[in-house]
């Protein structure tokens, strides 16, 4: 099978129908998108084998992983279909105030689907951030219809999960247009989609250059669009003293295996280990270089990937004041990537911006602060993150106030002695932050929140009963929640 | 008193320092918030004969309007400062999953303000789209602080409402650098502020040409913020036979006194009557025309908006089919804007795209359709607009769907029966809508949900209880509605 661009009229031809789709798929109940997500899950479950098959082969990524990769994406779909058919997205709104002299308008409100949504698949997540991933999921619970641009180091994949979608589509007799899959190795092809007109919205999960080059392009339409695109980020880990003295060993054991889980390939991946210089930090160095040596290289996701990462490695360790203190034992093999831990004083890092970025792969920086205040310092200079980390015990937390404030300003989510690898999906979880670790700092893109990404509010005054959606008529008997004169009901 | 540009330094200054206050008014209570919003609202009430005298000075509105905008204004301020503390906006939200193997991370989420905001007040609102206005309210409530740039046509008011706003803070023992009133009726002086690093987001109420170029700027920075810029709206009405059968003088009455209110100088002035050829609709056209003539012709808000309006309805009335059929039987003086009314026909109105745009001032346009398709093309060939209006019965209504699909995607509210000016201030208020009437259709201007435009999400994962605010606690007793596991409690 050919997995070519898609030519200028194709993509047209996909635009035009996904358009014509969203009028009648707009309408659809809560209950319908929610059979939709459910009939797309249980196709994939259907198709595990070959898409587990595929994966492996297109993006060298291990069986296991990939099984619990499908799991998720699964719970994804489940989870963000029963949260739209609960419609507390809605935000379902009455306002009446029969007192006044003259009497007021009877106002109502609720969220409507913004339109058709492209959405870019990710390299490293090949089924919960591509084709019938997260972004898909809540596009498709908010009303909106879906065209997926698949990764193109992964068509395979992306075909069979695209099948997946059609299929369900089709059980559950709905119109064809409501997803289209197109292919486009070159930029060209994403340009076309997220400048076309009648395109609404756009999801992305990928490199800084592509999200902001999205970004660009939405913003100098005739109408602009928003984009939400999820760019990665260096995910700082503060390493307090007490805490460090406490554990220095079990902490150097949850940050290796943190920075080099799944090669490295998370956008969650701690980057930078900050620590303040004392014997404890001596301690957890050496821990870390020991467990470091030990890692064994393993295949990234595809050859672009490996040799950014191998010039990226090169040029950072070529950086001023920048050590490479260990790196995994055995040598790479062709394709793979070998874990590389360094270090850097906080004044080096500070003054050298390249050292703030991103390094995808199994890499990370320890950051070595004379005492707290050059750590705050370190805190102040950081770029926005998807995630940091606070590993302290809690009375060194209640005393760093001024860190926590600086954090909680920088990132999507903060979290207390963990590691920012692994993202829970939960309404409660953000998996966003302020840029550029996103285009848009209001919204992200895991948990059944997402949803919001893709929708706005519309007004209703005075509007026939008979007229509006159930749950927005006075005597309605709906279990969706609903604002009466501003208060839940 | 001189009201002459702030310099670069000084901007410089009133950035650095609201900056600086955003570290500790973020961190401030939503009780202290909602005083602060009531204690403005009571210093704008103290000096109501000053505000309004100077009002009517700076923007020729009669006092009756202006002390009505006032009221407005102090509602908006105490009823954003309640729904402040009352704290839905917050969507405070717990997940923990006690029962899984292995133990899940505690994740819990709420709304986080922004940081500093700037407002670029409005010259036809002095008062509830100004200095102690809508925007200033919501960022208020919000816990962003506050950088308004003073309308330049009404500096007296603004300088009047700012002190108003800087004696509550101090009334409330706050910081002063909460909130800073700059002037600058350059370009350039707006420029430095939406460019300046430490700026997080700017509203804006104005012109399509103001609002886009913030936007322009603001999506060219380095770090990208959102602008919420209202620009304004046609605000199309749909006349639907047997509804205008019903009452043609009626509807005309309703029509004619809407599109001159304020002296035509509302964003939802309805700027387009949309009919089918019948004798109903010429009733209705006689009836307009009667009315037009008896309108009298008023003081514009300044001079600048009167040449506008002046040149711009020279160029409509100019245009291929366009016919002037009523006008105000009176000449407008010095400054006045004459009610306008003209007509054209559907096929001339879509082929012309200037008559599809906005003229600020007493001036409506009777859109003549053949037929109910061609009605159709026009909604379809409607820009983003704040509100469509649609006049009809019940069972006409009901046989419209293609219709209301049409306009609900291309509106943020949807009128029945009824005239677009007059905007509620409640919760199910929407004061927004699809480019080109807002930047960002997701969010809107007017109610309590205006807040939502100043925060994101933060999520925290195990994070210290007693390092949380009071209402992510587990066992808080706040009364402060929270997601438990993707369900309200």
């Amino acid at each position: 099978m050919s997995y070519s661009d898609f030519s200028r009229s194709q993509i047209e031809e996909c635009v035009a129908k996904s358009y014509a789709a969203f009028s009648t798929y707009s309408q659809s109940t809560l209950a319908t998108r929610n059979q939709l997500l459910h009939a797309i899950a249980s196709e994939l479950e259907k198709q595990r084998s070959a898409l587990v098959a595929a994966a492996a082969l297109e993006t060298n990524l291990p069986e296991a992983r990939l099984n619990n990769e499908l799991n998720r994406t699964i719970f994804q779909l489940e989870s963000y279909g029963d949260a739209c058919e609960r419609g507390y997205w809605l935000e379902a709104s009455i306002d009446q105030d029969t007192s006044s002299q003259p009497v007021k308008p009877v106002i109502k409100k609720h969220m409507i689907p913004m339109g058709p949504v492209v959405v870019y698949g990710s390299s490293n997540f090949p089924f919960a951030y591509s084709t019938a991933g997260g972004d898909t999921a809540s596009a498709l619970a908010a009303g909106c219809t879906v065209i997926v641009k698949a990764h193109p180091a992964h068509p395979k994949t992306s075909s069979i999960a695209a099948s997946c979608i059609e299929k369900a589509i089709a059980t559950c007799q709905l119109q064809s247009g409501i997803f289209a899959h197109v292919y486009g190795a070159s930029f060209q092809v994403g340009e076309w989609l997220v400048k076309h007109p009648l395109i609404s919205a756009v999801a992305f999960t990928g490199s800084f250059t592509g999200g902001k080059q999205l970004f660009d392009w939405a913003a100098q339409r005739a109408i602009p669009v928003p984009v939400f695109a999820e760019m990665g980020s260096v995910n700082p880990v503060f390493l307090l003293s007490e805490k460090l003295e406490q554990e220095p060993t079990q902490i150097a054991a949850q940050l290796s295996a943190s920075y080099t889980l799944g090669v490295g390939q998370f956008c969650t991946k701690p980057g930078l280990l900050i620590g303040m210089e004392s014997e404890a930090l001596n301690l957890f160095c050496d821990e870390m270089i020991k467990l470091t040596k030990q890692i064994q290289p393993s295949q990234l996701l595809h050859a672009g990937i490996e040799h950014l990462y191998r010039t990226k490695s090169e040029q950072l360790i070529a950086q001023k004041g920048v050590e490479l203190i260990a790196q995994s034992q055995q040598q790479a093999g062709v394709g793979e990537g070998q874990a590389l831990l360094t270090r850097v004083t906080a004044s080096d890092w500070l003054e050298n911006k390249l050292l703030h970025q991103e390094n995808f792969g199994p890499y990370t920086q320890i950051i070595v602060c004379k005492n707290y205040a050059e750590l705050l310092l370190v805190a102040q200079a950081l770029e926005g993150q998807l995630t940091c980390t606070l590993m302290a015990t809690v009375s060194e937390a209640k005393a760093s106030q001024e860190l926590i404030r600086l954090l909680e300003q920088r990132c999507g989510r903060l979290i207390f002695n963990g590691v920012p690898t692994g993202v829970e999906v939960c309404k409660s979880m953000h998996h966003g932050g302020p840029f550029p670790a996103t285009t848009d700092s209001r919204f992200g893109a895991v948990g059944a929140d997402a949803i919001k990404r893709f929708i706005r509010p519309l007004a209703y005054q005075n509007w026939p009963e008979e007229l509006l959606p159930d749950y927005l008529q006075d005597n309605s008997l709906t279990s969706i929640p609903r604002y009466r004169n501003g208060v839940i009901e």
